[in-house]
């Protein structure tokens, strides 16, 4: 059965309705797990532990006398390092690294103090300095990333965060956590491969608790789990309620929607290639969207092919299907120059420009999480280990938001240290300004710092 | 009468609890104004313009036929700055020139994008752009800053943000907005020096709409109102609500709590130029809070007796008696490390050292918004015109949260150009990692880019 992907084309006049209709996904506010969630921190925060204990023997089936116990030692993350298969464990390295010196890069081209001093001696500058403690979310189960947690913990490394605190349900086979009962219990189902990558990214501590009573211990601490300045890290809805409700707390990253990506084709790269990227994106999720452009019917017709030929093959060929039938799309512009407007119209998480000329059409891309240049450049290289980070805006909010990054990990505070001579020239104006304003006492405060006092030109 | 204002010492057994008791303070969520602007929001997203007039005529008995008779031209912006005295023109333009000097500054340290190439060839880096459109939001009435508007337009400008829309509600005298029963109307109060620094910081385009439509009409836009990208600027709590509700249809800058100064004295300043200082920032508003933190018990002595003696000379002492006294401190430490390890807990938004040696103190200080160094920096100098930014975090979000900049109205992009060479290294490693996470299509997408296929090591 081939896949029934919608295929538009610029040129009819109903494409400004279709397209509209393809691109829109709203996120429902569901007010249960709001609730449930606000219950949640405030039991948190009210009685620490305990609550902690009570919640994740609840929901994930797993029965401690201590939170202390929930802790992972270090010794163990190690142990989990050398348990998986060599060639993974080179793989966790080698992508560590690269993403180490990507993030170090960044560290370099904007993450400095800097200072200077105006004509009067007065300095101006800001200084940069690191997050003291930073907590780490990273879902249990099957979508347990051991990328996702290098591409969080590395960047806050790279910043010279202080301490990392790591937090990870491992529910119980059986518990609700995993869609049982909550009958059975036992211990708690721990993921190899996310342990070694914690050993990899030099996280510090590791409780293994999650859920909404993970993300309120992170933001008003515990008696045993210390309190954190900012919480990175996807989740699932509770989570991601959770991180809203904290947010003022305590920093938080973006609410992630379902992830995209947008091909722009010129119609040179292999069309088994660009159907292959577009399923990367649609598996993650029924949710997820894949969008193709190209200005070539034909070039589109051969990746349509290549949808139906390569999608029994994929063993997870029904998400797949499900996505890009329901919010997947291929779109016949009139011209590469067209398909870059969509573009921005879109502002995509994911741009590939699958094109023989990418450097051409990158400065008419205005807005995207990340931009992957070249038929060689397939988004699962970005994902994975090229080095940027795959943390990226979601939903268009690249108009206005940036991938994760070692800012995201830093704070600037102003710095200012007024001359005598600045303060004679800075003092009058203030005070005219505050005057202005009816705010004397910031004026007089001003005036106190003029050695000359009588009235005369701001000059 | 004296002031009633807290005197601890850390040298007291009961330190910890007063000083908490200080620092305490809580925004309350107000569920009748949460209620009431979802409805605003959801109506103006409804029916736009429509809704738009109707509220403005409801709240600030402003009645017009059009949204854009709402519209101030250029002509009437440049008008006003004609309109003030050459003084104020003077001061106005003299602290726009400083603040883009600074934020121009800041651009090139920080703001730039940056490429490099591996050893493969493949080019990463971060491509930096402003943002497309962006609102500020400007409180009308007795808060109106022009100011504040500087410290928003621009950055902005500086970032190279394409287009500035600024909304400042302008409430008819008896309307509701100006705390009237609603029954009055008639004409809009103007703020003449707002406009004319509007004219000056280059705003380009001005609605007098206010309150939770404005956003609405920001965040989703109208058929007159442009949607934009990022809303910034203070507000009342409907406005704050408002924001809160868009955030993520639109960037927002931060939601402020009362604004707060920490001084920490060496004992060195003329206690007057303190004293005038912690009433710089009581004089705001009756939350706002003025610590005090100095190792010199005498020189306490002497800020509170200035204190006694300035206030009666003060026009809003009623407010700033009311702030001292209810949220303000003098904290006589040990020695001026322990003022710093304090001033770290409080993490403040504006901190000043007031001190004869105050680049020593400096790097002990890890949290703060702005920090002013010396006797001759008065916060209020950084509140108009030194340069830096007076938006800044408050309420201990200094932690992880920096002053509005130029960053604020720029966003990043990812870029990536894998060359042939550097997919054949890649794509090993992407593949290893993603069928360890159960991901085929990631895995297949990178080894469709493999010219020898062959399994092999990983280097």
């Amino acid at each position: 059965m081939t896949v029934q992907i919608r295929q538009l084309a610029t040129t009819t006049q109903d494409f400004d309705t279709e397209f509209r209709r393809v691109l829109h996904w709203a996120a429902e506010t569901d007010h249960a797990i709001e609730q449930r969630v606000a219950e949640i921190l405030a039991d948190v925060r009210a009685r620490g532990d305990e609550a902690v204990l009570e919640y994740t023997r609840r929901f994930d089936g797993l029965t401690s006398e201590t939170v202390a116990a929930l802790e992972i030692p270090r010794g163990e993350l190690q142990a989990a390092l050398e348990a998986i298969t060599p060639r993974q464990r080179e793989a966790l390295q080698a992508a560590a690294d690269r993403v180490r010196d990507y993030h170090q890069r960044q560290l370099d081209a904007c993450g400095r103090s800097w200072t200077y001093r105006d004509v009067d001696g007065t300095l101006l500058g800001q200084k940069v300095t690191p997050l003291d403690r930073v907590g780490i979310y990273v879902p249990g189960g099957k979508a347990a990333y051991p990328s996702s947690l290098l591409m969080n913990a590395i960047p806050a490394k790279v910043a010279g965060v202080g301490e990392i605190i790591m937090v990870v349900p491992t529910p119980a086979k059986g518990s609700i956590a995993t869609g049982g009962t909550g009958a059975a219990g036992g211990k708690g189902e721990r993921n190899t491969l996310v342990l070694a990558a914690a050993a990899v990214a030099g996280v510090d501590r590791v409780f293994t608790v999650g859920g909404a009573q993970a993300v309120a211990a992170l933001a008003y601490g515990t008696a045993t789990i210390p309190k954190v300045d900012k919480i990175t890290g996807p989740g699932n809805a509770y989570v991601a309620s959770a991180k809203k409700h904290v947010f003022g707390v305590v920093g938080i990253d973006m609410i992630a929607g379902p992830s995209e990506i947008l091909v722009l084709a010129d119609g040179t790269t292999p069309a088994d290639w660009v159907a292959m990227d577009l399923f990367s994106q649609a598996e993650h999720d029924e949710l997820a969207q894949s969008i193709l452009l190209c200005p070539d019917a034909g070039y589109i017709a051969q990746v349509k092919a290549a949808i139906d030929r390569l999608l029994p093959g994929m063993p997870r060929r029904d998400v797949i299907r499900a996505s890009l039938e329901g919010r997947g799309a291929l779109i016949h512009t009139r011209s590469m120059e067209e398909a870059c407007e969509i573009s921005n119209r879109i502002a995509p998480e994911h741009l590939e420009v699958s094109s023989r000329d990418p450097q051409r059409w990158e400065p008419l891309l205005r807005h995207a999480g990340a931009i992957f240049l070249g038929a060689y450049t397939s988004e699962s290289l970005g994902d994975y280990c090229a080095g940027p980070n795959h943390v990226l805006p979601t939903s268009g909010t690249a108009r206005f938001s940036s991938p994760l990054g070692v800012y995201d990990f830093q704070k600037r505070s102003s710095l200012i240290e007024v001359s005598e001579q600045g303060a004679q020239v800075l003092g009058k104006i203030a005070a005219e300004l505050a005057y202005g304003e009816g705010l004397q006492a910031h004026a007089q405060a001003a005036e106190f710092r003029l050695n000359d006092t009588t009235p005369g030109s701001l000059k």
